[in-house]
Parts: C-alpha cells; sequence; structure tokens
C-alpha cells in the first residue's frame, strides 16, 4: 500500500508527536547533592529491571520493542543492560553496539531511561574473574568506556554507566584489591568517560560483589556527580536487615545518590536458586520500603525466563512468586 | 575374566592395601623454622630429581608409571614437575591437568612428593623472557596457581608450588626489576595458591636464574610457612664454592627452609654443555656435602636424555657421567 | 657471464672503494653537550624526510634502492622509519626485520643515516590509542625495543631511537598518564635498548603529540647521551611561532639536543590537509630559520604520494607546495 501525500504527512506528524511526547520526558538526569533530579530540578526515583544479556536476549529472538513493552508494563521507569565483556568481544563491538542503539531506541520511545553496565564480576586489578564469562582487562573496560561515551554520550536515555558490575576478590582467591587501589581504577573510568562525551552519571560499586560500601565513609571516589551502587541480595545478611544495610551502604544515601542496580529473591524450590538470592516476600518488602523512606533508586534482577532469579516463567510473561511481587510494587508508585 | 566374589574383594583389599601403605607415608609437609618436616614433626631432606615439560614427556611416550619407578630407583623422594607456560597454553589447562593428575598419582603411589614448577624464565614485571618457551604474563600466572590451588591444594603429594623456576632480569635486557618488585609479586601469587585452597609449601626464587637470595637478609617475603630456591650451577661462582654459597644463598637456611630445585652439571664434552652447568664431580661433591651438612633439599636436573645436563642416554636409562654420580649419591642416604 | 679473474677483482675493488667511501662517513653519532657530533667531535645538524611505513612502501613496490635515492637527492643526511605497531605484528617481526636491513642498507650505502620510530600515537600507560593503526601495548614495545637493540645496536646508520612517536592522552579521551609516569616509561625502554647493545642515540618525547616539552625544564629523563623530540607542526600555534616554540620546546636546546622528527605543511587545498598542519611557506620559513639559529635537527613528513601532507604528488616524484619548500631548502644546505 502505497500513502496519499497527506496521509503519509499526517501519519508523519502522528509518529512525530510521538515521539516528542517521549523526547520532552526524557530529561538528562543530574546529581543534586544525593538526589538524582530531573531538568527541572524535580527528584526522580528510578524503578525498572534488568535484562539478561542483550547478546543473549536477541540470539534466542527476544530482543525486540515487545519485550521493552512488557517491562514498561511492569511498572519500569529504567532498565538496565548488563553487557557481558566476552559477549562483546564475541559479537564484536560495531554488531553490539547495534544491538544497544536498538534497545536504548525501544527504552526511550517508553519514557524508560538506560543503565549501561559493565557486566564483570571478579578483580579487575589483577585480572581474575569468577569465571570465564566475566573475563575482561583494564584495557577492555576503559576501551568499552571510550565507546559508550563516544556513542551516547550526549543521549540523555542512557542516564547511568554502571562502570563495572560487582568487583570482589572473592576472599583473596582472585588476588588482593585494596579500595585505594579500585577508586583509582573508578576514577579512570570516570574520566575517560567524561572525556569522551559522556554525559550520564557514572555508578561506582564496591568489593562483595558490590555490596560493602563501607570505604566511602572516609574515603569516597574524587568525582562530582555520581552515584553508588548495591547490590543487597537478601542473603547478604541475615534479617532484621535493617541497620545492616544502613551501616553497610545505607549510610552513603545521607551524602551521595545511591541505586541498587539488583535486588532480587526466589524461593529454594525456584530453578537456578543459589545463595545470596534465596529469600521470599518479606525481603521483598523490606528492601523496597527501605528504599522507598530514603528514595534510594533500585532495579531488580532479571527480566529473563532463564536467569536466575527469573521474575517470569515462558514466553507469555507470566510472572514467577518473585515477579508477582516486583510487578505489582512497581506498579503501585 | 570375571573375578569370583571373593577373589575380587581379596585382590580389592590388597590394592587398597598397597594405597594405604604409602598414603600413610605422604604426610602433609610443613615448615617448621628452618626446615620441612612430617607430620609427626620429623625432619625431611628432599632429595629427588626433575623431569622434562611433562607435555613432552608425554608427547614423545615417556610420561609413565614406568618412568616414575625409574625415579624412584633413582633414589629419589621427590620428583618436579617443570611446566612451561607455552605448552600449558597449547595443550590446554584442562588436558593439561590429566597429565599432572597421572604424575601425582604414580609419585604418590610410589612415595615420593611432587614440586609444581612454574618453569620460566625472565621478568614477569615487564612481561619479557629469556626465549619464546618461557613467554606468559602476570594475568596467566595468577590463574596457573589458582588452578593448581583448587586442584592439588588439598593433596600432600603435591608438597611444593615454585611459584616461578628462574627470575632474571638478564643485565636488564629484559627490563629492570626490584627486589621490591619481585616480592609484591610472589606475595600475591602466595595469597592466591593458599586462598585458593592450596596448603602445600610456596617457593620463591631470587634474581639471577634464581640464585642470588641476598636480598632475604634484610627484606624477606612477608609470609609464614614458605621455602627459599636456590639453583647454585657449578658456574655460578668459581671453586672453592661454600663460603660464596654460604654468602648468596646458604645463610638463608639460618632461618628458613630452603631446597635447590636445579642443581647438576656435565662435562664440557656432553651434549648440551653449556654456562652455567659446566663442571664436574667435585661440584657434585661439594653441593651434595654443602647440603648434606645443613639439611639442604636439593633436586638434580633433569630426568631426561635430550635436555641438558641430561642424567641418561638412552631407553634403557643408562646413566650419564652427570648421571651416575646422582644415581649413586641418591641411593646412598 | 663468467669474470674473468681479473675483470672480477677489478669489479670487487670498486664496489669495495664505493661502499667504503661511505662507510668512512657513517660515524657513530654521539651526543656531547646539546648537540649531535660525530667521530671528530664535529657537529653534525641532521635534515631529511620521514617514509611512509615500510610495509605500506613494499607492499606498493616502492621500498627499493630508487627510493632512497631520491630522498639522497632531495637533500636529506638522514631518513626516518615510521613503524606502525599492527604492521610490525601483521608482517611479523622477522619478515619485517628483513625490510629494515634492506632500508638501513640502502640509506647507509648513500651516506644516510636512519632514525628508528616506533609509530604510535596514544597513552602507553593505558593502551589506549588515538586509532587502531596505533594499537600496542608495553609488553610488544619493550620487546620491540629489545629487537631493535639486538638487530641494529652496533650499526652506525642506525644512529636514532625515536621510542614512541606522539605520546598524547587527547585531552583524557585516552585516559590520564603524567609526566612523571611516562618519564618512567621511557627510562624503561632506555635501559632496555641500550641493555641488548643498541649504541644509538634514544629519542623522547612529551605529550600533545610530541609537541610540549615544558615538564623537561624541571624534570629531565634520567638518563644520560639522549635527545629530545618535537612536532611543531604549524597549527599546534598561532603565528609568529618564534617566541612560543622557544617557551614550549626550544629552550630544551640550550642543555640537550633537540631534533623536530616531523614538521611539515600544505595549503586547505591539498589532499589529506588536516588539522594541525595546514598552513603555507612562511612556515616552512620560519621552522627552517628558527632550527638553522639553533643547530636544531629536523625531519620533514612524509615522503609519500598518498598520505598527508605529502612531499611529491607521482611516481616521478613531482613536488607538492610542501615538496617544492623543502626540496630547496634542504640542496641548499
Ligand atoms: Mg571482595
Ligand atoms: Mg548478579
Ligand atoms: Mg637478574
Ligand atoms: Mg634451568
Ligand atoms: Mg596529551
Amino acid at each position: 500500500m502505497r500513502l496519499s501525500g497527506f496521509k503519509a504527512l499526517v501519519t508523519f506528524i502522528f509518529i512525530l508527536g510521538m515521539s516528542s511526547a517521549f523526547a520532552q520526558e526524557m530529561d538528562r538526569i543530574k546529581v543534586v547533592n544525593n538526589n538524582f533530579v530531573k531538568a527541572d530540578g524535580q527528584l526522580i526515583v528510578f524503578r525498572g529491571y534488568s535484562t539478561s544479556d542483550p547478546d543473549k536476549l536477541e540470539s534466542q529472538g527476544y530482543w525486540n520493542k515487545a519485550y521493552f513493552e512488557e517491562i514498561k508494563k511492569w511498572g519500569a521507569n529504567i532498565v538496565r543492560f548488563p553487557i557481558h565483556p566476552p559477549a562483546w568481544s564475541k559479537r564484536g563491538k560495531e554488531n553490539y553496539l547495534k544491538l544497544l542503539d536498538q534497545g536504548i531506541k525501544w527504552a526511550g520511545d517508553l519514557g524508560m531511561y538506560v543503565i549501561i553496565d559493565w557486566h564483570s564480576i571478579g578483580n579487575l586489578r589483577t585480572a581474575m574473574y569468577q569465571s570465564d564469562i566475566y573475563d575482561t582487562n583494564l584495557k577492555q573496560t576503559y576501551d568499552f568506556w571510550r565507546t559508550i561515551g563516544v556513542r551516547y554520550g550526549k543521549n540523555p536515555v542512557v542516564a547511568f554507566y554502571e562502570l563495572y558490575n560487582e568487583p570482589t576478590t572473592y576472599d583473596n582467591t582472585l588476588g588482593t584489591a585494596t579500595w585505594e587501589q579500585w577508586k583509582v581504577l573508578n576514577e579512570e573510568m570516570i574520566t575517560i568517560v567524561r572525556a569522551n562525551g559522556g554525559e550520564g552519571i557514572p555508578l561506582v560499586a564496591g568489593f562483595n560483589w558490590a555490596y560493602d560500601l563501607t570505604p566511602v565513609k572516609d574515603n569516597p571516589i574524587e568525582a562530582e556527580g555520581i552515584g553508588y551502587v548495591c547490590h543487597p541480595y537478601p542473603q547478604k545478611r541475615e534479617a532484621p536487615w535493617e541497620d545492616k544495610w544502613t551501616a553497610d551502604w545505607g549510610f552513603v544515601k545521607e551524602k551521595y545518590p545511591v541505586i541498587l542496580t539488583e535486588i532480587g529473591f526466589c524461593g529454594p524450590e525456584d530453578p537456578g536458586a543459589h545463595r545470596p538470592v534465596i529469600s521470599d516476600e518479606t525481603y521483598g518488602e523490606a528492601i523496597t520500603n527501605y528504599c522507598d523512606q530514603r528514595n534510594i533508586s533500585y532495579v531488580v534482577w532479571v527480566f529473563d525466563q532463564q536467569w536466575a532469579p527469573r521474575l517470569y516463567t515462558d514466553d507469555n510473561y507470566t510472572p514467577s512468586r518473585h515477579g508477582k511481587f516486583f510487578k505489582k510494587k512497581l506498579n503501585s508508585y
């Protein structure tokens, strides 16, 4: 079918209107004091979901707009892309960027912000990782943030750069690293992404798989306009959690913005159940209340039917126990 | 043939008896003061042989129990496996480990302990090596010790982790390295192998191809329960050697255990003769007497008919001049 | 044809005579105070041209004696070989060295000295480069200088080792590096090339694409017998240039030898014109006069018909505007 000139024009304006409607909402998010704010200075608290690796989703045929529409239906205003370094290498930088271009477009069109997450686990200083799927090195990591800065630095949809998913020495099995050493590497990454045009907010995590932020008290990252990350899975600490959370990472929110880029739980009966994620809805209530009282943002792991703790169980996005809790919660805001 | 139940049981018990006989002897070796000791605190002095690279031996059809039985006949209570990093890479970690599994089993069954030796020569700090067969880097080296810790950490047969065969700047042709810098790398390797379950004894070498231990006097490695290595080949110093040996490395034995993981000699007429190994039996007498007077352990290089100085000359294990000396000596204890 | 004994002898002596004529001229160049000098202590100022990458020239059929004869005709007493690390990797060390063997022979036979230039642009500390054609790392760089030291260290034709073409953090887009950090890397490279027999003169460049030598004032490289490099392309500063040049790098010549291993210009209309090389003959006059007044050596970029600013436009070596200026100038000394 060929549209007549008039119809085509109308359609074009309609599409343009839709885009600009969202474009208006997609402010450049900034840090003011201990909060994330929109262009008008208004506080914004992020709640959303982490996708699985875009490379995996694309390979399985799920990397499409419908997937993002579903995430939107689940109440998200943000979506996180966990990019595994070997997937980045295997697909090749240029091809992987095409996936990100698509995902960022779909998210932005739906009014959702994006976190780019360099999804490695281990000790970047010694180049030792929890397993081969997290393998990278300083050169590749620096080059990744250069690439992201150049490609998406001016795009307000890409609100956050999560510099390194989960730093850990794994009780020194991955060699040693001090906070001082880790801090220097983060400051270098921040410098690089910003020098390459990155106007988004760098996010910094601490050791113990992004749980421990205690060194921030005396020795914060020397950079303005950043946020701190925590992944407070239920079994990192015994319930009642609140005081421990405050001591371990919650105190940071008194001075800096905090976003929990991974939370979640599953019952012991759920597929893939593993320490430290096994718990129940009491954890869900506790962590979301804790965040709500303090305007702490959070992202739930993981919008996939295979990775654990999964949020849904099939191609119809039927919520898991975990998924039911968060779908309801995020739609309640 | 199918064994009757009774015969099978008897056979099983017999095999079990053989294994446990040796299993009893294979204590976890420990460091007490300046000595290696068995479980009952009794001093043990090691004397044995270095194999050639297990990868080479397997490729040539020599990696079998008969080879280890021959080593045992030559009076050894220890055997050293020199693993060349490129051989480790080429064969692949999993396949190389299978060779080590076999060798450790054969050694243990014969009551011999094992030294795992990361057989590189050069400057690990600058990643420059004496030749390509010694090429490695920090990442691979750390990963090697993680792998060894995980795989053999609880196996008492694997008594020693020789962290790096022969450190040398080769008169700065391989770039510079200070003892301070080298010390830090050793301490990191010790931390890694232990964090990964390694209960064996890490062995640390000094510069000048594992000859010079003088910096240990003022600046020893900061780790308990380790030993020091020296490779005092005859031409490292002019005879008479004793006072020079004491000044260069022997003094270390007053405070710490010492094991000479490579000694040996050959006449100038022997195949592969090269500095610093050319000498005669007077060296053999000198070095073994020096060790015996001080309970210093030693390992003779090399149980192979091609590498130099070779200990035997043919498939019948006919001793070379060098081999005759040490076969007799080790059988004299 | 078989030469009679006499004719063969005459021919041999004639060839020998030609070689030795030049051999006499090819002194080992040394540093005395702030100058380069010949064996008799006489000052020598170098003026010549940079080839394009020998790998490129060979691939296009231009790597031959005629090319060097042409350079000689253009008044050069020195020629510079810019070796791109990926070309070095791709062709393989042994094959690339054969090209250098040839080029050094042709240059030497014509009485021209050679600069070996490790032609990378970027931040060697973070291993981030301006583009992939400059990609290298510390290990490869150290190994390169080891290789050059071993191969050409005693050959007086190879007068200079230009350690690293153009250091730059590119406004931190390539990560950070301080002069202190860069200095340490240069000192390591100097140690390596010399330890491997390199009797030539190491050349050290500063940041801002080898423009800025201001840190040399308070913190010079700790090594004797070296020279400093600058690439003062016209647009690095606004005319009039002289006082700025003195402040930025010319002051160094008061204490140390200086060689501008890249100068040149092209009009905005010339192919490949790009910042910072666009200018005209006034720049040519200014920079050569500046050098002549101070006995500063210089090398013009680039003796190629494709790379910019090109010195000639076709296979007949027809000079470009840029080429006309320098061909005349160099033939005027
Ligand atoms: Mg940790
Ligand atoms: Mg996780
Ligand atoms: Mg040395
Ligand atoms: Mg040796
Ligand atoms: Mg710079």
